[in-house]
């Protein structure tokens, strides 16, 4: 997750002061960052460069990526005027340089290669708070208090990031990654209620690209049985929750894969405190099969590469790697 | 919890441009802002006015707290020499005001007083993150990587935060609340390593108050055993864990109260969606014993008066409250 990024200077010289969605519109370069960690670290999958703004930008919505506080829109979508402004995704003509992007790692990669999408909640949230936000209270409120708005906002972000994964996919993604990073900000009954519904479609409309799919989420706990209702052939597990609770909580090997969850910020310490936790993860997911190692959420940009390379090595080393 | 605030127009007129921490050194003004949420409603306790940053300001810390954004911490505590200049408390000097402003209010008030603490995890961060932080990184840095600083620093705050705490009570207040807001950012095994062992010594040493004592913290799902075995007569369950899980998971009545857990953001909705969400409240809390209705986190600065007043209101309607 986050395998590119700031952690790495080469990625810092090639971006400059670009804006990430510039960079993101320019094929080349995205197939180079995408790239960049893989010649650092044998790692067993790459993720496609982009950002879970791409699709909105893509169709008009005044999007900016701030550095250091993130997407940014102004003027906020607020009314059931600023909804019906957004119109659906049109792939081929709104994010060619994504699809020539995937379509130049394929012929580049010889390990998988995992497009994403941001979830149509966590969407929904940077587009009504107009910005990232501790409390999503805004969100909340239209939520609670303007149910047809809500409906038709998630209504319209579902349709976009189904048609935007099914692209991917149709362009050589191999995996599709669903990523609801704010969702643990809501009680389970108002998850069950507003947001679920659009992620299972979401989740059911890409089964046509007939590829596997992860869902992952932030503080997701309490979530995790309702999650995999929604959807996903594998469920993230963020670095709060032990691997093992939320492995059984989200239903066990037998419904779905697990993906996590070494804490990011392991990775700034020690080696032998970083080793120490990696093997916690391992020995949290020891006698399961269905395990993808992976942090619980992105890499810190003040992380060390070389603190990366040596997880790499000890969980190759400590694992039997799944055959392809 | 946090019942005065800028929510209400009268503390935002006797506040004025004052920063918080002059306002907890005038008695006078912690007493009427302290009083003012009794006067709109008929809470059934009153919580001090004042804030966690208070005792490490008191003994020489260089903190102030910036609107909007928080307790900001200029240079930060990251070395031993740092913390080796944080000094013990001694409360009838270096907190006068506060102890005068409990006496004050125990002469006025007809309901309990409860008096609070951050917790030494949450002090921690903000000391070392140099202010408010999302992902805590350089706290947990210090904390996997300099377990000699970490272990000092959180020494030190133990003892601070007891002194304050027995002071508090000494001088009236009939409750006290640790609040350990941002220990939801670790995993179960790195709290019960690292912050358990400090938070267990403040609930021991604070019993000589005899005093009823709550324990809260966010994004706590996973944590609220560890947490009742850290202390706490009440438990605080957030807004994200079901009340009924919540209290299950924390060991039921015959350990531990449990005090929740209204999604604060509920209360922007118009009034039937949160009159709808303060009965699931309730209805998740029906047949036990031991529940203390409140908010799963602060009142938010954009809510409107009378949806608490309500909310107040509708809880005293539906529930028998225990004789004092």
């Amino acid at each position: 997750m986050r395998q590119a990024g700031r952690y790495l200077p080469e990625y810092r010289e090639v971006r400059g002061d670009r804006d990430i969605l510039e960079t993101c519109k320019d094929a080349e370069l995205v197939v180079e960052i995408t790239l960049q960690p893989l010649r650092r670290m044998p790692v067993d999958a790459a993720i496609l460069f982009s950002d879970i703004m791409v699709p909105l930008a893509a169709i008009g919505v005044p999007v900016r990526i701030e550095p250091g506080r993130g997407p940014v829109v102004t003027p906020p979508i607020r009314t059931m005027a600023d909804v019906e402004r957004l119109r659906p995704l049109e792939p081929e003509s709104d994010v060619p340089e994504m699809l020539e992007a995937i379509a130049l790692l394929r012929a580049e990669l010889e390990v998988p290669l995992i497009g994403f999408a941001g979830a149509p909640f966590t969407l929904a949230s940077y587009l009504i708070e107009g910005g990232p936000s501790k409390n999503h209270e805004r969100t909340k409120a239209l939520l609670f208090g303007e149910p047809a708005i809500w409906e038709a906002l998630m209504r319209r972000l579902t349709d976009i990031v189904s048609v935007h994964l099914l692209a991917q996919a149709r362009a050589g993604a191999q995996v599709l990654q669903v990523f609801d990073s704010w969702v643990g900000a809501l009680h389970p009954d108002v998850y069950r209620r507003a947001v679920q519904p659009y992620v299972r479609e979401v989740f059911q409309r890409v089964r046509a690209a007939e590829v596997p799919t992860i869902h992952f989420g932030v503080g997701t706990g309490e979530l995790l049985p309702l999650m995999v209702e929604g959807g996903g052939d594998a469920i993230g597990i963020d670095f709060k929750t032990p691997l093992d609770a939320g492995w059984s909580r989200a239903g066990g090997p037998a419904v779905c894969a697990v993906q996590g969850n070494l804490d990011p910020a392991a990775l700034l310490a020690l080696w032998e405190a970083t080793e120490g936790e990696v093997r916690a993860v391992l020995a949290a997911a020891e006698g399961r099969d269905g395990h993808i190692f992976n942090l619980g959420h992105g890499v810190l940009p003040e992380t060390d590469v070389a603190q990366l390379q040596r997880v790499v090595d000890l969980v190759h080393t400590e694992t039997e790697r799944v055959p392809q």
